[in-house]
């Protein structure tokens, strides 16, 4: 079953919705193929219209099919035309995935109302969270873009090297291998940066002794992959030595738990409590994981107040921290793919303090 | 003046605003010069306050000032937070800048319903239009690494080439000169795809006679850079120079009406005038421009139907372009500055459809 078929399913079977429109771009990506559409109208009936500028319309009709591709020209107002193409079908009720405030009473004033629309956010993306099997594959194959980047992290990273020249040679090294871009801004975070999760990679050049958190992402055919490796450029002190073991063992104590029907708050949890146990809880200042595919950042979330429930085709984040402000940070991340009797690692890059071991 | 005293200004001298919340992330990061923000409370006296997520929140405290910054749990909800914070104001409304329907109603439900509510999502977005000396010195930059980028992609462009090779050395050569990164997904499109606008780049190996587009971007400091040159990969046909000359001289034409106080849908007019003068109106499918700084694509646009006035200190990409279904495209770009007296182009890259002339 095509995905516009099971959002009809999901949309018309289950919710008895009356039509179904979808704004979000990642949203009409992912139904359609294409990623430069406007919008989609979905009816309980026939094809679906999809809604494209000037710009990309040539581009939409060669790289779509089983749908009607329809020119959106400059001088037309997009609500106007979905009213008016609807017009026929006499919809209750127009479901939307998302929209901003002002687009929403626009919207609303092009089909008589507020009273004629109602939010459906949740079911393509919840349509998202399972991968299938071309998804995982694509995913599969950025993990692997990532995997080398990281190699090549490990081996030019050193004192003397600045944060920025990692970046370069690593994000090279991926496209060269075939990845269609960086996932998100590349973290190359050394020294007290380390100890800002987010901490992006600047001109500081890397000096010895430093905690270096390296987070990559590939991208293949929208698809991404998210991988981070935390290294030692010297001998690693007792205590860089200490909080690595502890964000290890918190890192593998969470994939153990991940398999379906485990409770994504509850995973957060084993990993949390590793780290609390050592004495470190109030350093580990974000969520254990996030879901992976077209966005970086997309359901299911592994947090302590999530109510995800995690299934077969999930693809996850397992990505603990300790981050010492002032001192330095650890994380290590790797992205996981819930398969039918647990999970497995789509990122295998070896995982060790010392990169000269 | 900082940039929360000139919102200050803007919304609460000339617009007579109670207070002002912004949550779009761009707009947070222009007005406190940090990325990594959830939502911004500016009351009309005293300072502002910065929520940010535990991940980011060592980091914000480190790189803001003037602001207080208060930490978001993982278990609080911002909107009744940001309720109780200013409910000693008693503001009337509360202006916002931008927010999807459900966080409306969430903010709405939140402070006492949807009346208590206002959309202005023009103000911050207004106050971008116009860069300071600061920001056109990064989008100065930005191009300065696009330039470089486009020199070596007319070094490497040969039959036999992949369009994804291009991309990657490209994207190498700007990251190695201190680009933070790709304004967006650079796009190499060779042969029939240059007729896509937004091509993209893929394993195609580029071949004698094609004409290949190559549209590049940069970023220094969050600040972007825009650029496309169009090239043949042979001696060019007689139609590849008629069109390119046509786009070149519709190009010029409208860099010569960029000036402050013109009508950004004159200088459309201008570039499309000359492309419907020499038979190709309907194959100029887009827009002739669109404002840059933060985000690849911002106000003021360049469009026929657009309501914007240029004023000094605007950053605007000039691209006319011809794209032939079935044939191939030509487009050329370049960012310009706004100046006093008339207009600069901001990148400098030669421009000849013969790469080897």
């Amino acid at each position: 079953m095509n995905r516009i078929e099971a959002l009809k399913q999901l949309a018309f079977t289950d919710r008895k919705l009356d039509i179904y429109l979808t704004f979000n771009s990642i949203n009409l990506t992912y139904l359609t193929g294409f990623s430069g559409a406007t919008a989609l109208i979905t009816p309980e009936k026939g094809e679906s219209t999809l809604f494209v500028g000037g710009v990309n319309y040539e581009q939409a009709k060669e790289e779509t099919k089983g749908l009607t591709v329809e020119l959106l020209k400059q001088s037309e107002n997009l609500f106007e035309k979905i009213a008016s193409q609807t017009a026929p079908i006499k919809p209750n009720k127009y479901a939307v995935d998302a929209l901003s405030i002002e687009a929403w009473r626009a919207l609303a004033k092009a089909v008589g109302g507020e009273e004629k629309l109602q939010t459906s956010s949740n079911i393509v993306r919840e349509m998202r969270k399972i991968k299938d099997q071309k998804e995982i594959q694509f995913i599969r194959e950025a993990c692997k873009f990532t995997d080398l980047g990281m190699q090549v992290a490990a081996e030019i990273l050193k004192p003397g090297v600045k944060e920025k020249e990692v970046a370069a040679e690593v994000e090279y090294a991926m496209r060269k291998k075939g990845s269609d871009g960086t996932a998100f801004e590349t973290i190359v975070a050394s020294g007290v940066a380390s100890a800002f999760p987010h901490g992006s990679c600047s001109e500081r050049t890397i000096r010895e002794g430093d905690l270096v958190v390296v987070d990559l992402g590939a991208i293949c055919k929208f698809y991404r992959s998210d991988l981070t490796r935390t290294f030692s450029t010297g001998k690693p002190s007792e205590k860089q030595n200490k909080i690595y073991d502890i964000v290890k063992l918190a890192q593998e104590t969470a994939f153990k738990a991940i398999k379906p029907k485990a409770k994504a708050s509850e995973v957060d949890m084993k990993a949390r409590q590793v780290i609390e146990t050592a004495g470190y809880g109030e350093y580990f200042v974000h969520n254990l994981g996030h879901g992976v595919g077209l966005e970086i950042h997309e359901p299911p979330v592994l947090s302590p107040d999530s109510k995800d429930i995690l299934a077969t085709g999930n693809v996850v984040t397992d990505e603990p921290g300790i981050y010492l402000p002032g001192h330095g940070g650890v994380r290590i991340e790797d992205t996981v793919l819930v398969t039918e009797d647990g999970a497995e690692k789509l990122t295998v890059a070896p995982c060790n303090l010392s990169i000269r071991c």
